[in-house]
């Protein structure tokens, strides 16, 4: 295979269509790949490849499509993998573990990394699925956990949540944390500004009459309890001591 | 909304579509819920629905589109949410905490089973996604992880991950036993509370002249942010309208 794209452990797992018979389904299966950082698309006797219909449902994915490889059996597909996924609506084989689809994306990961296997993830035509010797074809069995049978998710929408599941699996693996918030750059208000701050709200209620300046520790409790449920920056603090502020003026000046 | 589907935790979150430009994504959209045991969609301002397009690409999810909603603004949407969460590709106020969509399920599914939360996820329009305005309606945000920006994931896959990952949150949180909150006796404020709150707070600013009322944009994003990074209960915001009309009457009668 050809790899025009960026070396990462994802570079080891293909996605396999078998006999998909909607040129679309292929192309919205690119998208949904190259989303998570998945180029390798293996198409197993498609019913028309290429198709402007792909090329106009993969949007910014046609790249995936020019690397896509279209071969004449699944066992051709398959040949120099190690750990092929059979995706299906439910088990065929009473005996055989059913994956869910995230087990199934932090195993072939560990796979990967720890001892190098190239994986495949596959999937049958629309309407009826794998057959049964597809499936022998394959090491396990995975299903999308779902509300009513997997026939109802379309394939694309099944290879987008595969995809999914594979590239929060790899960025586990990297052991990478996920996007940071950026919750640094404004700092914490110190607990001096936090202080005055309730001290000046509190000198605005008893101006408005709003406390009773004999009894306001229950509300003023409440009021704290309120601002500190999370953590006050001082530019936050800063600017309530200036609503603050304008708030006397008007109550003195009026 | 009429139900005349399972009764499920699920039932408490709906989908809200911002200006959908295709139709054929509202039907996406509905077959990726349905799937999912998801039924409740809400569509602000859709250029075209109902549409044979939208009935075509739903499959067998038209009785979700039956069971759509349509209102003009996000605002309407949201009238009786409790939390609701903007979707974005990346986040857009430096000092916000982006959920990735696993953790903004599982948190979802906690708020409805603890204390009967109505939720929200919402997403823009397919272009150009939520304006700076709609994610201030919002009290989280939330990104799906992806390898590129956000802005290649077809909205309806977008739709189809979240529904995913709220379906097995669903799932974990029927094995879970109830979690009491501390403060399970004070419900969350809805977002009519809230946007209630705001205007009165933004009308007050302007009668101390803190707000210049040709510009007050600014000011009040601030405002909303240092209040939203906190749930506001209905007795916190009833204790702060309390303080706001003491000072109304203060500024008024002096």
């Amino acid at each position: 295979m050809k790899k025009p794209f960026p070396e990462t452990l994802l570079n080891q797992i293909r996605i396999v269509m078998v006999r998909t018979s909607h040129s679309g389904n292929i192309g919205a299966a690119a998208r949904a790949m190259r989303v998570m950082g998945l180029y390798n698309l293996v198409l197993v006797e498609p019913k028309q490849f290429p198709s402007q219909e792909a090329i106009s449902l993969a949007s910014g994915a046609v790249d995936v499509l020019e690397n896509a490889i279209v071969v004449p059996t699944l066992e051709e597909a398959l040949k120099d993998c190690h750990v092929a996924y059979a995706t299906t609506a439910r088990p065929r084989y009473i005996s055989s573990k059913l994956h869910t689809v995230e087990e199934a994306a932090v195993e072939a990961l560990q796979g990967i990394k720890n001892e190098g296997q190239q994986i495949a993830f596959v999937f049958g035509t629309e309407r009826t699925g794998l057959t049964n010797e597809e499936i022998d074809l394959c090491q396990r069995m995975m299903t999308i956990p779902s509300e009513n049978s997997y026939n109802s998710l379309n394939i694309g929408a099944a290879i987008q949540v595969v995809s999914y599941e594979l590239h929060k699996a790899h960025k586990k693996t990297l052991d990478l944390p996920l996007i940071q918030a950026n919750e640094a750059t404004d700092e914490l208000a110190t607990s001096e500004m936090r202080e005055g701050f309730y001290k000046h709200f509190q000198d605005i209620l008893f101006q408005t009459e709003f406390l009773d300046p004999t009894e306001p520790k229950n509300i003023m409790k409440k009021i704290r309890h309120l601002f500190q449920k999370r953590d006050l920056t001082a530019s936050e603090i800063h600017l309530l001591r200036g609503v603050l502020t304008s708030i006397n003026r008007k109550i003195s000046h009026d």
